[in-house]
């Protein structure tokens, strides 16, 4: 991969020449005015009477079944941060790019400009009529848990969003081939956390349902406490049903002799020698991006096992396009109402299961990002899972 | 063109073939680690730095200036009325399509559920981003004259209420090629118009700011009075500046003598004995969909010289892709803030221009609906318009 300056500078080139990313193509051809009286007036009143006779009608004579809309209020956009709404849009049109690219999902970016979450969830329900699906995207915590639970209850679409669960898919599919690899059981590990944000608290609860029992969450204070008021409501919430060893301390006294280390948190934060006080043949998801809390060679250097970064310069990256994609299309595919924790583990299993045990290897626990067996591996589990739950609607 | 009966079953037979009729497409090729790098992160946060150094800049990167947001609150949709906006998608797809065929515009239909004209002002100009301009179509009058008003003082982009002031230009038009044609001129005319809502107000503005000096608006209680508390302000007002020989009665009184008459409004209002008494070689736009205010051959028969209607089975159609698609291109292509008088009376000059004196007859006031030159001609003529008011910002 090109060094970052390079590519920012390549990147703003690009969206520069092609002025923008994304475009409308009509699916019906207007050649006769008798094509026109039938995608158009007077012959598509019909459609409309259907669809007032039959609601459901809307996902066989619309393409609301086909569209994502890729809805932002721009506050926390990459690692940018709050920049608003109209600088976030170049990076919904990508994600809308991804979507057609990788599962062939229509999309459109909706940037809102709204941050109060309740009047935020009232305006993306009343204009969802288009949609199929709403991906939640570089939404600032806490706020993105409540603005995807209470847009989801008004809606009967799947609501999700990928910074939170998308990243967590990944890398429980990530970890779980990472500890067969060394031949360790989830639900035995001693697991540490650092970054508790948005991202951070979705991979905690996702591990928790693939099987973590020790789960030790840190945040920039160290080993989260729950009666620490700087807490909010959920992280007092997941500190106090995890942590069964009652650790104590800072990020280095929880990683003394821990299993495996999930950080989404800064740049640099692990050392070699907490890597080093880690149990033997431990695991290192460090994810921050760009630069992550520890760089691939010097954890392996400090005893590692396995590592894996956000990265596609590095082995093993957790790229959000292994799981978003997939989790998509399958959950359209069959009309689903949303996206609950079985489809989650679903997808997370197809993922792994992806590499079979005699292509699992220290450099290789998740597929490539543009491995082409994902995304309809992915989505057949996802939908049958969706079926098995009862929130298929086909 | 197909009786209508046949035209509903095959349009229904075509939306549930194609599952709706748009799509979206990626401009940029995703093929290699380095093309996501560009496309998305991390490159794409360098667009993202340069929307914040520089607003306008939104331009350049994104593909804001290419759409067009078609968005409604499906309360007046075709002939159908207050179908409410899930069932309206079919007629903002369809519009959408047209956008494509004719101007090249990408477009996405916003189905609005929110009938407060201020809370939907607010929610359209909150998401408002990823548009180049806003089409508002199909919302009931007296509702759409504010939500345009202040939806175009929120917004820097063009609003434009197509079902006004798309099918006003082309009424202007053709109005004066039909007047031409029978050696009248527009300011010396009698001209009765029937039918008073969105698009009545609006073809009587236009055909005002065209320079019709005596103008009787009559709607179901025939000549509008100012005095009259039925009507809505903008009526009053209307009555009150208009009909200066200060005629009083029904529409067939109205008609005695007129020069012109301009109906949108129900099947069957003009019999052949009002056209009869009208002027000699009186012009006829019975616009009334599907059925028109009187049948061609009835106007003719009763001595109308020029009979316009809204069906494409007769000649002189008044088809609103003759409007719409010109005047969004030019005002896209010069990135008008908005669209004023003078440009839609340049779209009306360059649509009536393309027929040229020697190639003007009965039968042929206005360029068929599918005349590549109508796009080209309305956008360079709107673009210069905007360009001379000064609201173009290239």
């Amino acid at each position: 991969m090109s060094e970052p300056r390079d590519v920012y500078a390549r990147s703003l080139e690009l969206h520069r020449a092609k002025r923008g990313k994304i475009r409308m193509e009509s699916r019906v051809s207007i050649e006769t005015l008798d094509d026109l009286a039938l995608a158009y007036t007077p012959g598509v009143a019909e459609p409309c009477r259907e669809i007032e006779r039959n609601p459901e009608a809307l996902y066989e004579v619309t393409s609301k079944g086909d569209w994502v809309g890729v809805v932002t209020d721009g506050s926390a956009v990459l690692g940018l941060g709050d920049i608003g709404p109209a600088a976030a849009l170049p990076v919904m049109e990508g994600k809308c790019c991804l979507f057609k690219r990788f599962a062939g999902i229509d999309a459109f970016p909706l940037c809102v400009d709204q941050r109060d979450p309740d009047l935020f969830v009232d305006l993306v329900a009343r204009c969802a009529v288009s949609f199929g699906g709403i991906n939640l995207e570089d939404i600032a915590a806490p706020r993105c848990f409540e603005i995807e639970r209470k847009l989801q209850e008004r809606l009967d679409i799947p609501v999700f969003h990928d910074d939170q669960h998308g990243t967590a898919v990944i890398v429980l599919a990530g970890v779980r081939n990472a500890l067969k690899l060394v031949g360790k059981d989830l639900s035995r590990v001693r697991v540490v956390m650092n970054g508790m944000g948005a991202a951070g608290s979705a991979i905690a609860a996702m591990l928790e349902a693939g099987g973590a029992r020790n789960l030790v969450c840190c945040d920039r204070f160290g080993v989260m406490d729950p009666r620490d008021d700087r807490l909010t409501e959920p992280q007092r919430a997941l500190a106090g049903r995890t942590n069964p060893e009652g650790i104590r301390g800072d990020l280095s006294e929880a990683l003394r002799g821990a299993d495996l280390f999930v950080g989404v948190s800064r740049a640099g934060l692990v050392t070699e020698a907490m890597v080093a006080s880690m149990a033997p043949r431990g695991v290192v998801f460090a994810m921050a991006n760009p630069t992550p809390e520890i760089f691939p060679d010097a954890a392996r250097a400090a005893g590692a096992a396995v590592v894996a970064t956000g990265r596609s310069d590095f082995p093993n990256q957790v790229n959000n396009c292994l799981g978003f994609p997939g989790i998509f299309r399958g959950a359209l595919d069959v009309r689903a109402t949303r996206v609950d924790e079985a489809m989650k583990l679903a997808a997370a299993e197809a993922l792994s299961a992806l590499i079979p045990q005699g292509e699992l290897w220290e450099d290789r626990i998740l597929p490539d990002a543009l491995d082409p067996r994902v995304v309809p591996a992915v989505a057949a589990a996802v939908g049958a899972a969706a079926q098995r739950s009862g929130l298929a609607r086909r």
